[in-house]
């Protein structure tokens, strides 16, 4: 735990000094990024101490070929890795002679500061080199979300104790490697080098997938606030590199600063041809604008995402800065314009677990992305897998099914399966669910029904299927019965009927009839169009529903719960609690087969069906769950407290959702898990919004309204949200003893408070 | 498969005529050993063609770093590797100056035989070179019994069509790499290179396990029978290899010879400064005798390990060739000299696998080991395990077990864990089992009752301790369950309560009891010196007991069987015999999750424990058991149709327990699984052994006789079989009309053939 070290700031993230030991972490923690590209909080100019390097480009990969120690039938042959994109980002510096170099100086009033309201990372320090000289530096970077493939860094020195010649060596540099590389491999083959004047080209083409990515780079020099017009004094142009050098001359106490626009353009977007000059294009419009102008329009695009995402909390600073961080983080990681896109369990922020795509989209990031944005964002998001189908089917016959059955991977980039541990690639296969559920989920929300038999239908069908061959009949329950699966809670792995997965497989199957059903009453040319390009006719789903109907749940009258999985009640019921605290966390001080047979939970599983199907069970049988599973679950995984702490608010344990909410908001900040070096955890942090919404605000959609059941934890005086809910936006505060609505829209909505309605007139004011 | 390439002899293997396609299986099923070293039969020339070299040292490893795709707590670092060793075999040839490589000269009359009766390996071929020359070469290699650390080579060149200038440059190399590295590191450091004469010595240390081992040879020629007292025209020195020149001219007909003597000494049983000294002595002792009487030496050492381990079987060549190999491979492997030692799943033939010592050297070869050599032998096997007793109690410290429990590796070389699956390493506890029932079973075949108190009991203790910590209580049944293993049959993983596990558990903790009394009773100073060197006391064994009484079993009332597993009867029962063919087999035809979930049986699970146990069930369960489990079984381990053969023989269906036995018999020799590329499957080849003589012969202990119930497949006019029991040893000659015995020894034995007493006088044939 780092509890501490993080200035606490409602707007900001702060660190103030300089611990090598710490580099790494606050790389991941000060990381910049776009929806489009974006990058750890690294140095500019070179540093010869401990750092990951990493800057990665949205929808770029590479395909590494599987490493395992032994192989299983089924295992996918590649990886999709995230790949470290070419350095834009890099400048030396030499002053007087000596590089510069944060590991080989004296460092003083070091301070990185991200400035989450506007959008923008700065680090300031000074700094005696070992020729004795003193300087300050203010460097401020940002990506902008406007023109997403530019990024800016304005890098100021200035000499204190003596005059100083200044060389800025600034470069792009395609010869990268990935930190997380199974075969040491090259990921990156050079095409092009160029250069023009006081702008530089690597152009640069993955090996394998052929995305072709131009990185890009144009220099400007200011001194004493004048811009110098200079050209590079040396440029030194390599296979995969160019490099500019500019010398300055600069008295004591004046100010020489360097501008550097970088970025890239990548062949997702342009021709493989036009990519130098789309570079060119964007290089012009940012000189034309200019730093200032940059910086200015960057404060209003995040103004204008806070306008919306912002959640306020009043009396609890480092509630409000770990909330804050998280929204900030989604938004840098995903924007939602572009549907071949998707959120990253580390975004910008590191490489770790490769692929872009998990079941967390799904189940943790639409709420967040629906409510917070334009409803487009999380169809976008939704199209994603729908792109997929084809893959998703291909992926379910490499496993032995067929019939049009889709089996959605584990991890993907590309809608093919890139992860390759059995327990988890072939058996967690209840993240079909999610996806299936998410499709309600939206329909819920939004009020949109256009997207099922435009888009949803077709995957709904092939998760029906799927469920429907992965079932198997038993003899002896006269039952069906899922084998072999690993449920949300990956410390059980291959077990017989996890009832998350006989849960969710059955709602699968019915909500897929239930909406052929209602297409083919609605949407009629839909219906035929589907049944056809899906083969599929009453026959077969009546064998679907043959399944559905007769699914085993596994329920223990003793206990009056269901039960996780056959034969959970064999285990050791010793409650977490009782646990020696040396023990824990498991996942590190405990062998795998332990941890197996445990009664341990890494995150909610019968609880996460009780956290979708919220509607199906009674608020006593949702109290007798809690009260049976929470005191076994250990929330090793970070999307664990968030559904804990929504579920303890609706049981009125406010105490307890506090207590879950700060563990999953302030994960990264306080480096719980002591891993944040590798990348912040970017899904879960929208459970971190839902912890908020719909657990202290109580937030559901049910019959096309909103419903709301305020807490408020005592630690807090308020709190307040907004949703975009149906193309108008309400805005929901929270105090202990009223809760006040505002609508921005043109019309009255009805939302339900503890049950009862209220009505809310646009633009007025309405306490509850 | 590869029914008809292997000519079918009584005693030899033969191939006929050259294939490039079939070096490297060829390679395997001619390899030699003596049990302390052995290689795969490479060609002493240079050879261009697709080959997999390998020259191995007993007992020599190498710790490759582990190599996984994710990491699990409790995997070990390292995995002991089978060490590809320096070559000693190396003999360029270079003819009229070219060299001899039969992947580029024009090949007549190729035939390699391996000799089993003698020992010994030859290849003899006619080579048209690409200069026209034509050349007769007969090579004869064997890798001496008596002297243990020589290997001989002689080497004869005719040429037929003109007179040659012929060139032998014989070599030793340590500049080897394993086929199977996981990171291409080099493995052997060298240390020396030395030359006198015609001796030459490459001295290499392994890196990290630092075993030095001298390689050597020594070179003789011979024109026409007679010796060339030469010495080398040339010596070509490098860090790790040492290669000299012979240059003789040779008139057609005329035949040039070079005998070549070279082998191993190594550290592990002479002093670091002493191997070149050792190697001298093996070379000046192998001169004095010279090439005939050491092959004579080896004749008769091999026809006195046949004079006790050869099984006949009369009327089927096939058959007879596939004991035999069977036989011979086993003696090649392992000689039960050296406790140290142990016997490797691919023997001196391969490197797959790693390590040396599976479950299968207890559960499968000490039987054979047992009836065939002196029962030192097997008290040497138990040894290594007894030796190993710390290591395994690490092991289980490791998996969080304490109070010295014991849990013995799946895999070793040294007695630390080396393999790295989960679901196997940590999961696939019942080879605790197998290495407590091996002294059971060693203690009840040779009446030696010494072993355990000298020895066993602080290995059944260690083993006893195990159990009960791994059985965990169920509060819902009131009984001890053990949860999250993987039985025998590893196409299921992570199952709960799989019988044999827990039946064999039971077994271990009542047989550790049974013992402690037993010595407490007997062996006085022992029990006292063991209860305190172990720390028990009466308490420990009353709660050991507790665990073993109350220990569950699954059973079906419904089929009157116990139950592979918890959930066995929820799968889906499909015959094997019902699936598709194209389906098979299995283990490559689908995905591992569809295997873990179907009801298919890898190797016999439930059955080996009715193997091990026979007299604990009836005929009657038996044969219930057998109809229920083999139907569903698919026998893709090379451990599965030897025990299913020898229950089939038990139930009297002698058509099935031949098919089982052909195919355990002749698995590498036909390559069933068209693998024996990757060597041959050693291990497995003691349960053919035990086909015929507990399956035919019907072979079993019984308060100290020995019970047959001989049985003769159709196809068979007669066998016959030897084994020693309690130092005399008792042949036993099967034909269908009688059952003929004969013993070798000095008092009278009582045998019970089909339940009634015979009483066999030394050296009288008594008829049956």
């Amino acid at each position: 735990m780092n509890q501490d070290y993080i200035v606490p700031d409602n707007w900001s993230i702060i660190e103030e000094g300089f611990d090598a030991e710490r580099v790494k972490s606050s790389e991941s923690l000060f990381s910049i990024g776009n929806g489009a590209m974006g990058q750890r909080a690294n140095f500019e100019e070179s540093y010869s101490g401990e750092t990951f390097q990493g800057s990665y480009i949205a929808g770029i990969y590479y395909p590494d070929k599987t490493k395992v120690g032994w192989w299983k039938n089924g295992y996918p042959e590649y990886f999709a890795k995230v790949l470290n994109a070419p350095n834009w980002i890099g400048i030396d510096i030499v002053i007087n002679g000596e590089m510069l170099d944060l590991a080989k100086c004296m460092v003083h009033n070091f301070r990185r500061e991200l400035n989450m309201k506007e959008g923008w990372y700065s680090r300031t320090f000074q700094a005696t080199l070992q020729n004795g000289i003193e300087i300050k530096a203010n460097v401020t970077r940002f990506l902008s979300l406007t023109a997403d493939e530019l990024g800016v860094i304005n890098y100021e020195i200035t000499p204190l104790n003596r005059a100083a010649k200044i060389e800025y060596r600034p470069y792009v540099d395609g010869g990268v490697k990935n930190e997380d590389a199974n075969w040491e491999e090259q990921f990156w083959e050079p095409l092009d080098v160029q250069h023009e004047g006081n702008q530089g080209f690597v152009t640069a083409r993955t090996f394998k997938t052929h995305f072709n990515v131009a990185t890009f780079m144009h220099n400007t020099l200011f001194l004493a606030g004048r811009e110098l017009e200079i050209l590079p004094a040396a440029v030194d142009a390599g296979k995969d590199k160019v490099q500019f050098s500019y010398v300055v001359e600069v008295n004591p106490n004046e100010t020489v600063t360097l501008q550097k626009f970088g970025g890239y353009t990548v062949s997702l977007n342009h021709d493989n041809d036009k990519l130098v000059e789309a570079a060119k294009n964007v290089i012009a419009d940012a000189r034309a604008k200019g730093y200032e102008a940059l910086l200015e329009e960057q404060k209003r695009a995040w103004a204008a995402i806070w306008e919306m995402a912002d959640i306020t909390i009043e009396g609890d600073v480092k509630a409000q800065q770990g909330i804050r961080f998280n929204i900030f983080q989604l938004n840098q990681t995903y924007l939602g314009k572009d549907p071949r896109l998707n959120i990253g369990p580390k975004g910008f922020t590191g490489e770790k677990y490769g692929g872009s795509t998990y079941w967390d989209t799904e189940a943790y990031c639409i709420p967040f992305y629906m409510a917070t944005k334009d409803q487009q964002v999380a169809r976008n998001l939704l199209t994603y897998r729908h792109n997929h189908l084809q893959k998703a089917i291909e992926n379910a016959q490499k496993l032995g099914f067929s019939n049009g059955a889709a089996l959605y991977p584990m991890v993907t980039m590309n809608g093919e399966e890139c992860h390759n541990e059995w327990e988890i690639t072939f058996e967690e296969i209840h993240r079909n669910g999610a996806i299936a559920y998410a499709i309600f989920n939206y329909t819920r929300f939004t009020g949109d029904h256009s997207y099922i038999p435009e888009k949803g239908l077709e995957v709904l069908i092939g998760i029906a299927r799927f469920w429907h061959q992965r079932a198997t009949y038993s003899a002896q329950r006269n039952k069906y019965v899922i084998l072999g699966v690993t449920g949300p809670n990956e410390y059980e792995n291959n077990v017989n009927n996890n009832f998350y997965t006989n849960y969710i497989a059955k709602w699968c199957i019915d909500y897929a009839v239930e909406q052929i059903e209602k297409v083919k009453r609605e949407y009629t040319a839909d219906h035929d169009r589907i049944m056809k390009l899906a083969s599929l006719d009453a026959d077969e789903i009546k064998q679907w529903q043959e399944v559905s109907g007769n699914m085993y749940l596994p329920y223990s009258e003793e206990h009056g719960v269901y039960l996780q999985q056959d034969g959970f009640l064999d285990k050791e019921l010793v409650k977490v609690s009782d646990l020696d605290r040396s023990q824990r966390p498991i996942n590190q001080k405990w062998s795998w087969d332990r941890i197996l047979r445990s009664p341990y939970i890494k995150q909610a599983d019968v609880l996460q069906g009780f956290y979708f199907f919220e509607d199906h069970f009674t608020q006593e049988e949702l109290e007798r769950h809690f009260d049976f599973y929470e005191p076994y679950t250990v929330h090793e995984s970070s999307l664990s407290p968030c559904v804990h702490s929504i579920q303890a608010a609706k049981l009125g344990r406010m105490e307890q959702a506090y207590t879950f909410y700060l563990r999953t908001s302030r994960l990264d900040l306080d480096d719980y898990n002591k891993e944040v070096e590798e990348g912040c955890h970017i899904t879960s942090m929208a459970g971190t919004w839902m912890s908020i919404v719909e657990g202290f605000g109580g937030m559901r959609v049910k019959d096309d309204a909103l419903h709301f059941e305020p807490r408020i934890p005592q630690q807090w005086k308020g709190y307040s949200f907004k949703v975009n809910f149906r193309n108008q936006v309400l805005k929901v505060s929270v105090h202990r003893e009223e809760t006040v609505f505002n609508l921005e829209g043109d019309k009255e909505l009805t939302v339900y408070v503890n049950g009862k309605p209220v009505t809310v007139e646009p633009n007025t004011l309405v306490t509850v």
